[in-house]
C-alpha cells in the first residue's frame, strides 16, 4: 500500500496563521509536528506500507521536502503541480507514478486530524482488503453534529463486508437538511480519504473521464524528474480539466463503497474546528503562546510574536502573528475570507507570507 | 499668570499604550501633539502668560524637556521629583519657584483634553480676577452623566462673581449617588485645575500643613539646578507627606470657590473616555493605524506596528503596540490594571517600556 499525500488546500480560513505561501498543511496546529507530518506519522504501525507519494503545488516543494526529511521519511516521489486542478488529476498522477497496477493507494489529504490511530488503522486494513477485491473505498466520517460545512455520503443498505455500497455523494446541506441526515443514520461526512488499487482507479478514470487520464499521462511523461522532485509539465497540465475524484469517479462508479469511520477525525477547516479539538483550560480557552487572560471564556488565543492580553471577553478567536492580528467572533469565522480577499485586492503581503 | 503643568499620572488604565516610562501625558492620544503639548498649546491666545513651570518625575525629564522644545516653549523651570508625592507638594514647589508672591498660578494636569478653548479661556480669565482677590479657584466640570469615576465638588448657594463658594469635596460616588448628584445640579466633577495667587496658596498651606511647606522649601533649596532642570533633593523630599491639594487645602480653606466649566473636558482616564471623544466611523468605531474591519461596531481599535483585522465584534477595545496586544471588553476596562499588576509581579518589560 502506497500512501498518497494530497497537499492542495489553501487554508485561508485559518488566516492570519495560514497563508498562500504557508497553508494549513505545513503548520504545527495540533502538536509540535505539522499537519503533513502528522498525516504520515499516524500511519506508523500499519503493515506493508511502501514509500509515500506526495502531490503538492510547486511553490510548496521545499516545505514539503523539508517536512518529510525532518521526520526521516523518504518519499517515492514528490509530484509538483504547476497549478491546482482539484483531486482527480492529482490522484491520477500518483496512480500513474506507482510501480504496479496491483499497488494499493491510500489517498490522504495532508491537513486532517485523526486522534484514534488504532481505529483508523483497523479501517485502513479493512479498506485494503476491499480494494484488493476491486472496490473503490472511501471513509465516511460518522457525524457527531449536523454540520453544514461538509459534503455528505449517503450509504446504500447493501454491504460489502463491513462497507456499505455508496448511494450518493451530496453537497453541503442547509441546517435542517443536515439535521435530517444526522437523524437518519444513513449519512456520513465525506472525508476525502480513499483506498483503491491503481488498476481499479485507472480503469474507472478511463471510463468516466479519459481526457484527465490522457492529459495527466502526457504531463507526467513530459515531467522533469530530478533527485528530489517530479516537475509536471506546465503547458500540458494547464489543459487538464479541474475536477474532484468524487465528481469524476466516486459518484459514477458502481464499485464505490464506504467504510464508517469514528476515529476523532477533523478537517481542521476553521479556527472553530481547531478550538474544538484543542486542549482547553477551565474556562474553555484554547491558549497558545505568551497570553495573559482575565475573565476570558470559550476563546482561542494564539500569540506568536508578543504578549496578548484579554480581559472580559468570550467566544473570540484572537490570532497574533508576526505581521497581523485578527480578532474574530467565533460565530463569524466564515467572514475571515473577506479580510483575505481585501488584502489580496490591496496586494498586501499579509495575505501571502508569514 | 504662570501655567504650572503637573505631570504625575501613571496612566496604567491606558495600558498597553501608556507605560511606566511613557505615561499618558507624553502620548499622542487625540492629535499629532502629545497631551503635555496640547495642555500648553490650548493656552495660546490668553493674555499675560509667563513662561510655564513643569513638575514631573525625574525619569521623565527628557520626555518633558523634548516635548516642550518641540513646540518652542521655553519653561521657567522643569522641576524634577525623585518620587511622586501627590499634588500638594508638587504645587508647593512650583509656588516656591515663582518669582513673586503676586504671581498667579494656573495649575493644569498634563493629561486632560479640553475641546472648547474659547470657553476655557473665558473661565481662566474670570478665575484670575478672583485669584487676584485672594480666592483659591477651582474649575468644576459640569457633569454630562452620572460618572462614578470622578470625585465631585458640591457648590454652596453663595457666589463670588460667577463662582460659587465650595461646600464640599466628595469622593467617587456609587451610581445611585452619582445620579442624585447629577439631578441636583449642585455638583461638578473635580477637574484638578486651579487658579490662585502664589501668596494665597502658600499662606493656606502654612496654615493647614506647614510640614509640607517646610519640607518642600528645604528640598528646593537643596535642589541641584542646571540649565535644563531643577533636581529636587531626594533624601529631603522623601520625608514629605504625600497628599493632594484638594485634601490639604481646598477642603479646608474658606477661600475656595468653584467656576463651572462646560468646555468639552475629559481626563482621558480610560480607553472608554478616549473612545468617547474620538472621531468615529459610521459604525461607531474609533480607528487608528493599519486596521481592517468587517462588521465591527462601537469599538476602539489602535494598531501601532502591524495590521489589525476585526470581524463580527462590538464593544471592544483592541490596542496593538510593538510588544503587546490587548483585547478588552469596553465594560471591563477597569480590569486592565489586573494585567498590569500581573506583569509587574512577573517583572516583565511590557509593564514598563514601549
Amino acid at each position: 500500500m502506497i500512501p498518497v499525500i494530497l497537499s492542495g488546500g489553501s487554508g485561508s480560513r485559518l488566516w492570519p496563521l495560514s497563508r498562500g505561501q504557508k497553508p494549513k498543511q505545513f503548520l504545527r496546529l495540533v502538536s509540535d509536528k505539522t499537519m503533513v507530518q502528522e498525516t504520515l506519522l499516524r500511519l506508523s504501525g500499519l503493515a506493508g506500507l511502501k514509500a509515500p507519494i506526495a502531490v503538492c503545488n510547486e511553490s510548496h516543494r521545499f516545505l514539503m521536502a523539508e517536512q518529510l526529511l525532518a521526520i526521516a521519511i523518504k518519499p517515492a516521489a514528490i509530484i509538483l503541480e504547476p497549478t491546482g486542478k482539484n483531486t482527480a488529476p492529482a490522484v491520477a498522477m500518483a496512480a500513474l507514478s506507482a510501480a504496479s497496477g496491483d499497488d494499493i493507494l491510500l489517498i490522504l489529504p495532508a491537513d486532517h486530524v485523526i486522534t484514534e490511530h488504532d481505529v483508523f488503522h483497523k479501517a485502513v486494513v479493512e479498506a485494503s482488503v476491499l480494494a484488493e477485491m476491486g472496490f473503490l473505498v472511501t471513509f465516511g466520517i460518522v457525524p457527531s453534529e449536523p454540520d453544514t460545512g461538509y459534503g455528505y455520503i449517503r450509504r446504500d443498505n447493501t454491504k460489502q463486508g463491513i462497507a456499505f455500497n455508496v448511494a450518493a455523494f451530496v453537497e453541503k446541506p442547509d441546517l435542517d437538511t443536515a439535521k435530517q441526515y444526522l437523524q437518519s443514520g444513513e449519512y456520513f461526512w465525506n472525508s476525502g480519504m480513499f483506498v483503491f488499487k491503481v488498476s481499479s482507479f485507472l480503469q474507472e478514470l478511463e471510463k468516466f473521464n479519459p481526457e484527465i487520464l490522457a492529459v495527466c499521462r502526457r504531463a507526467l511523461q513530459a515531467a522533469k524528474v530530478d533527485a528530489d522532485f517530479v516537475r509536471i509539465d506546465k503547458d500540458i497540465f494547464s489543459t487538464c480539466p479541474a475536477d474532484s475524484i468524487d465528481y469524476v469517479i466516486m459518484e459514477k462508479t458502481d464499485k464505490a463503497v464506504v467504510i464508517a469511520l469514528d476515529a476523532g477525525w477533523s478537517d481542521v477547516g476553521s479556527w472553530s474546528a481547531l478550538w474544538n479539538i484543542a486542549d482547553k483550560d477551565a474556562f474553555g480557552n484554547a491558549i497558545s503562546g505568551d497570553v495573559l487572560t482575565v475573565d476570558t471564556r470559550n476563546s482561542l488565543i494564539y500569540a506568536e510574536s508578543k504578549l496578548v492580553a484579554t480581559i472580559g471577553v468570550s467566544g473570540l478567536v484572537v490570532v497574533e502573528t508576526k505581521d497581523a492580528v485578527m480578532i474574530c467572533s467565533k460565530d463569524r469565522l466564515q467572514d475571515i475570507k473577506e479580510i483575505v480577499a481585501q488584502l489580496k485586492v490591496l496586494k498586501r503581503s499579509e495575505a501571502l507570507l508569514i
